[in-house]
């Protein structure tokens, strides 16, 4: 099972750019890394004229496009998938950080700002830490949000194995 | 095992414009298909800014952006992934039709047109069918450019169970 962790916070907060710090702190240690975003409006990744745009409006429930060097696939769903479901799609990591799922059942980091006020999504429990420019009276460990090599270190305490590419 | 055809032909053929007219053939029976698409040259389809770009650049192996109407997966590549290691990805379809892919061991389908001279990229025991405007002194089933009733039969009689969604 490759662990899976949510990053959660307010509209606006930040959320975007904390994950590509983290990321970035992950691979700079070694880790393969998933990323799952969380789009509740709907998106476009296929441009309309485009042949797998054309074998998508013809029809198909999944279009695949391979190439020696990435893989994409866009596949039409009848109703919305859970964490898990998604996770079977990924492989080859060590670990799957999610943006957004702030009601999936996957641990979670908030990021949350002073100007963004006190109140927080999750409750203690959820969380595995928070991220904050500002102290919580809370018994969960907090990072500033920039600390980065603090936030790995927890995760590798807690969540991660050795790095498959190492 | 979901089955797999290759359809094949040389470039400019129009691969794409007949896999549109068969998908829609195979959607009109209630069959559920997915598409891959083989692509040499490498692809973009993700877009410079957006979120899901900015998760790349910041090093994840694979991205997931997950609607409820739709799932995209854009996976890096250390290699070029063969068909079966492809067809892992997709699920939920009746068969997993391809463009391109002449090397691979899927059965295939050529399509050919007069205009382009009368050979052919494939050896008879490859084909379960050729689609031409012109006919072949081969014993492989030939159907016209446009016989997606006849063609869609053949797959009936040869690969296909009962569709998933009747």
């Amino acid at each position: 099972m490759i662990p899976i962790i949510s990053v959660v916070g307010k509209s606006g907060v930040g959320k975007t750019t904390f994950l590509e710090k983290l990321i970035a702190e992950l691979k700079r240690r070694g880790y393969r890394v998933a990323t799952v975003k969380h789009d509740v409006h709907g998106f476009e990744v296929d441009q309309p004229g485009k042949d797998s745009w054309r074998l998508a409006q013809a029809g198909s429930d999944s279009v695949v496009i391979a190439s020696p060097r990435k893989l994409a696939l866009i596949k039409r769903l009848d109703r919305e998938m859970g964490l898990s479901e998604i996770a079977a799609f990924v492989t080859d990591v060590d670990i799957i950080l999610t943006e957004g799922y702030k009601r999936g059942d996957a641990p979670k980091i908030e990021v949350s700002r002073r100007e963004g006020g006190g109140e927080l999504l999750c409750i203690p429990d959820e969380l595995v830490a928070l991220v904050s420019d500002q102290p919580f009276d809370l018994d969960v460990p907090q990072f500033g949000l920039d600390d980065m090599a603090g936030i790995v270190d927890l995760l590798e305490g807690r969540f991660l194995s050795e790095p498959r590419s190492r």
